[in-house]
């Protein structure tokens, strides 16, 4: 229906058409390993969280380093993952309803099911589907942290909706996960550190006071991005589920300097109305903006000034005011995975050069 | 590759799967007679911009209803809707580079383009681009009213680049465009009228030079949704281009009263973890926030506190207290553009049931 088309492997980054989504490959191969190997030194799981990439290639390349599964958002990203052979996947949400539920059901068939629940209600509800469809799924308690967003609370509630999944039918008592998405992002080590320690270890005490009740408590799941050498070294954390790390963003660049950035919105310029003023391709259709305005990049002089739909409006100044139309500019993300989601193909660079092409397939995935 | 499917015509609107883009047909259809009706009256023309809705099946009510074409933002906007028999497009935007300007050529073969510059460099490259193609083009000015992104000074910088338009092989002078975006949302409608008018004049003004200087100008084409019932009053003014009148945006009705919202978010409750506090599945990846966060509609005591990627957390008192996990809440976006563009379907409800599922062809069109 379009006219558009990939470019051949090998064509200059700079002769991309614009905007796309570019990832520098070793920057991004190398933020896996970096935390695969951190992980393996210190002993805990990794089970990257997908809904930053939505991509089964990325997937593929982090269970390739080490990971034991991925987790997911979504019964459609779970779809996705399942369909390209993911072995495991965990769905770190409740998942409601008769048709979400019969589809994780059916995707029982395919991948180990790990789903999180937070109300007996949910509980009931698995445990008849799973009845009904001949099926058994792994089931987490997700305990409140301390973020305030879903999740029982730590202690003898979440002890008790664990004895609940241990006794129903089709139902397999996994363990329990805890994000502390309340403390991934603040930018002052000592406190994240602090307040994360605080957090994990009502995770861990609520797993411990499990198995006190007698139940086999496997999973002790945690951590984003901003806390994985938080975490990760509290005794009793099983695994870590960070998203952000594979390809970082303006806004985790502010937390932490572990993990490089991979990922950029390339943009050509496409007017010069004014000496001090460039407008780009590159809007709020390429680039979300829920963590501010993205950062130009690998040039001096130029800063966003708004992003209208399909427009960036662009001070420029020294090196920057030289643009030209038709010259390219790369954007950093300030949220890596909202802005992602608009996108369908990332495109893979490597010296400077196309390596792959690689689509998107859980953009948009949102049931 | 995903067992998700599309529920059947007649499906009630509470049993749509969850997140869901639901149009209330009714509204929108009676906002787009609206529009036409009155500028029907008003002796303009109405070329509605498909940024808005991005959709073939709406560009056709539009243009069945009186418009005299349609508007987009990009080539791959335009090539959804030539391929859907759209008989003239305008590209409101400076096409720049081999790439772009090749298939903007070979969309003049099946429809009529006209295409908006503002630089005498991208009028050589599509004089061109068309003689090389042997395709014609229709070019339009656009011209800086004031909002300061693209465009060409008013008066005489823009009578120049008439001229070389003119005699610039294969393209066809039509006129002059120009956006008067930093109106449009102004609140205040004394203050927006006042400025619009004089934004509006320079753009008339710019035209009637052009014809001073022996050009034929044949289009006058600015106005937002916020200003439709202002330039659309200015005489000189030929046609108006406004987009999110469609469906409205909990934005644009902080503005005006005159075209009623269409548009809403379907979410589920997945949680109650708190009395005060429900969580719904409708995150920054199904709404978007760039102004501002959703409103829950049709519940009173329901509050928006945040939204993450996959989550709503909304604060609940009253009648939205007794929300349990599974009930539908509705959420009117303050952004339809940006929203839209997340999803890949409308769901199209009347008298509270599904009537179609329209596709959203032109969702990730950036290129």
């Amino acid at each position: 229906m379009t006219l558009e088309y990939f470019p051949l492997p090998g064509t200059p980054v700079e002769q991309l058409d614009t905007p796309a989504l570019i990832i520098d490959l070793d920057v991004a191969e190398g933020n896996i390993s970096k935390l695969q190997t951190w992980a393996n030194r210190h002993k805990v799981a990794v089970r990257p969280h997908a809904k930053t990439h939505k991509s089964p290639y990325w997937a593929r390349k982090q269970l390739a380093a080490g990971a034991i599964g991925i987790c997911c958002a979504k019964v459609s990203e779970a779809e996705v993952l399942a369909n390209a052979g993911v072995p495991e996947i965990m769905i770190t949400n409740q998942i409601i309803g008769e048709r979400k539920i019969t589809r994780l059901m059916s995707l029982a068939r395919s991948a180990r099911m790990i789903v999180a629940v937070d109300s007996p209600e949910n509980v009931r509800d698995l445990s008849e589907a799973a009845q009904a469809c001949g099926a058994e799924i792994g089931v987490i308690i997700e305990v409140d942290t301390g973020m305030h967003r879903c999740g029982t609370a730590p202690g003898a509630p979440s002890v008790k909706l664990a004895k609940a999944i241990a006794k129903a039918p089709g139902l397999r008592f996994d363990g329990v996960m805890g994000y502390e998405g309340h403390l991934v992002a603040n930018r002052d080590y000592e406190v994240r550190k602090t307040e994360t320690l605080k957090a994990v270890e009502k995770l861990v005490e609520t797993a411990d006071a499990m198995r006190k009740a007698g139940l086999d408590v496997k999973i002790v799941s945690a951590a984003g991005t901003g806390t994985y050498n938080i975490t990760g070294t509290v005794k009793g954390v099983t695994e870590l589920q960070p998203g952000s790390y594979i390809f970082m963003d303006g806004d985790y660049l502010q937390v932490l300097k572990d993990f490089k950035p991979a990922l950029h919105v390339l943009a050509q310029v496409t007017s010069r109305p004014a000496p001090d003023r460039a407008i780009t391709d590159a809007g709020l259709k390429s680039i979300s903006t829920d963590r501010g305005f993205p950062a130009a990049a690998g040039i001096t002089g130029a800063t966003v000034k708004s992003l209208s739909e399909e427009h960036g409006n662009i001070t420029v100044e020294g090196e920057a005011a030289k643009l030209r139309p038709g010259d390219k500019i790369r954007f950093l993300p300030m949220h890596g995975d909202t802005t992602i989601n608009l996108h369908t193909h990332y495109f893979g660079i490597r010296n400077g050069k196309l390596e792959a092409v690689i689509p998107i397939e859980g953009r948009g995935k949102i049931r």
